[in-house]
């Protein structure tokens, strides 16, 4: 890590893509490697720990995709047929008796020695019990084959899939009750700062309340992590040394303010005498100044101490590098193209992300975007990216984040 | 609830927007009224009772949007100042002696007497002591004005607000620790189908493993809902009204499959005898045919038993229902323009939902839509719509609804 730490403070200002790139390398260099079994039911927002093979055919035999009869096309022949059996799905059926007929219903197998099955509508029962067919037939009409979703054998999901309803849907359509699962990701959460008080508590003067812990408490939660709250750091260099000690098991320890160069720094004091740290300047508004580091091998991200930025670092930088720790492959955000509802006056030389939503098909921005804000990121949908150097006027093509790709 | 079922039943094949429609009326209908006051960590996913009006301005007095040094412009001379006091964020400063200037770090309040705040990168510190300015000031400088973000008795979030961690943040910035919140919708989740096996299992003849139990369970965790699992229901008419039954206390109960005009549809049948049925032929594929009613007083949503149908009626249908319940104004998930990455053969007289995923800018389709396929769905990144009567070629565009829009 340190060839790394190195490298990044060389740099002046970092473009985006490169902190990312670093960040995504430092995580692949420090994976969880702890796997437990879970039911299911308790591995919603978990990663798959290995890939998972399919242990039967989906469907595992061929059925009916109608309500309807099946018949061996070879027994049509323009008289009717009687029927000699109910199929019904969850039952199995017996093979079809030569010149007769079956009742099936939607999802029950087609029985053996049938090749074809007719939807009811096409289908009339006569007083006598035959069935007579009013159109032409063809071949494995309405019969899902056997197989057609999946084979015995095949890889269905690879491990570093992120576990939600719909994966494990799938799990369970193939037969699991448990899977593989990389142990969370824990994670310490530290504010910094004297002028913090936690919301509820009496405001004293000169102070302000918290919001990023409870902003990164959450966040943190969503994204299936452990989450440690390590409560406010007092502004004092034996204190915070101590409360660093007493995170030695997390995988990461998140701050929120107190790293600068600013005479008050003690967590960034603190980190220098007893690990390393870099202090990168991004080219990102907001959210320029980002600490990586660590304390005694854990490592340390120090966030921005203002809430607007330290959504935007956590969402586009921190966020992807948790779920990398827990071997997530796919960690960037969907994006879309969207015409900026918007002019922009000057170009600047940091890359802005400014909260945002879609209103008459076109990227509206809130009207303050002074970095102090939250309220904006309520009334936003997500972020639009202005890159360095442009001025997108009103019309142009933007780029579109959703909050919900950040926020899951 | 009775004339709009009645006037939904008359109806052939309804447009999606008028499900839609009829689903949020008789949400709007049924409001839940219990109203819970929850601590903030405890507050995530939960839906917003009452309106939130900030009890204090924000930021609650002038401060420093910068390291750097405080002083009256008029003392500025050109003669450089003494430093009288050392204001940090957190602290309560003096009144700003006049002729001297004050040390201030960012967040701290500006010091009474103080209009401006010059950066410490544009000020030198004298052996002296003293402080020369080597640029032009401006009056209010660097200087965050009390209440520039919120006015005390403002409204800053309304009610029907879900609350995320952005949300929380921002009830953390304005001082609260807990928040009235609608209390959660308690849903049911029933299968039907003797043929059904839950996963783990081993599998009989004719048997498929259950793979919507587990897609909506999962589902409706993250909607912020109590679930209540109800199980496989039997196909017998007297078990499923006992079962039914036992159902009393939920707000809805939400089955897949089984409701139809097959023989075996028990149901479908308890409903009809206890209840009222409305069968809804939706222009919508997959999903077809959705069922709306009550058994008891309690409503009933039946989606269709594959899986593919349950997840589009579910995400496009129930979930806005389910959210209307708690008083979500918002249900319409975000969606977005985009290139199709594909030519769609033949109009249809249904509004079709794929399953594709964005790749080079373009949406592309999975190549089997068949409705079986929950494999597609863990492939594809979201729905890509393409309405009735339509036949968009490579380049036109298309709405791509993200999963992430529709899974939280």
């Amino acid at each position: 890590m340190k060839a790394v730490v190195e490298a990044i403070q060389a740099s002046a200002l970092m473009p985006v893509e490169q902190a990312l790139d670093q960040l995504l390398a430092l995580a692949d260099a420090a994976p969880l490697r702890e796997v437990q079994t879970v039911a299911l039911a308790e591995a919603q927002g978990r990663v798959l720990a290995t890939d998972l093979v399919a242990s039967l055919d989906l469907p595992p035999w061929p059925n009916s995709a109608m309500d309807g009869y099946a018949l061996r096309m070879a027994d049509w022949q323009g008289q009717p047929l009687p029927v000699s059996q109910r199929i019904f799905a969850g039952h199995a059926p017996q093979p079809l008796q030569p010149g007769t007929c079956a009742r099936i219903f939607t999802g029950a197998p087609v029985p053996q020695g049938a090749d074809c099955v007719e939807m009811q509508e096409n289908a009339v029962l006569g007083d006598d019990g035959r069935v007579t067919f009013l159109q032409a037939l063809s071949p494995q009409q309405n019969i899902r084959p056997q197989g057609q979703e999946t084979r015995k054998g095949e890889q269905v999901m690879a491990a570093g899939t992120r576990l939600g309803p719909i994966e494990l849907g799938l799990a369970a359509t193939l037969g699991h009750g448990h899977l593989d699962v990389v142990r969370k990701v824990r994670v310490a959460v530290l504010s910094t700062g004297d002028e913090l008080v936690e919301p509820g508590l009496p405001l004293g003067p000169g102070q302000i309340y918290n919001s990023n812990r409870q902003l990164l408490l959450s966040w943190l939660l969503r994204l299936g992590c452990d989450v440690v709250d390590a409560g406010i750091l007092p502004d004092d260099l034996a204190r915070t040394r101590a409360c660093l000690a007493d995170l030695r098991d997390v995988d990461l320890i998140l701050s929120t303010g107190g790293v600068s160069v600013g005479e008050a720094d003690y967590l960034g004091a603190a980190l220098r005498e007893a690990g390393e740290l870099a202090l990168w300047k991004l080219a990102i508004k907001p959210g320029k100044p980002l600490t990586f580091g660590h304390f005694q091998g854990v490592p340390v991200i120090g966030l921005p101490g203002n809430p607007a930025s330290t959504l935007v670092t956590f969402g586009l930088l921190a966020r992807p590098y948790l779920l990398r720790r827990q071997g997530v492959a796919a960690v960037t955000p969907l994006s879309f193209p969207m015409p900026a509802g918007f002019d922009w006056p000057k170009p600047g030389n940091r890359r802005e992300y400014l909260r945002a939503r879609i209103e008459q098909g076109q990227v509206r921005i809130y009207k303050n975007q002074s970095s102090g804000v939250l309220r904006s990121a309520v009334w936003a949908e997500g972020l639009v990216e202005v890159l360095e150097g442009t001025t997108p006027k009103q019309g142009d093509s933007v780029r579109f984040i959703p909050f919900s790709e950040l926020l899951g």
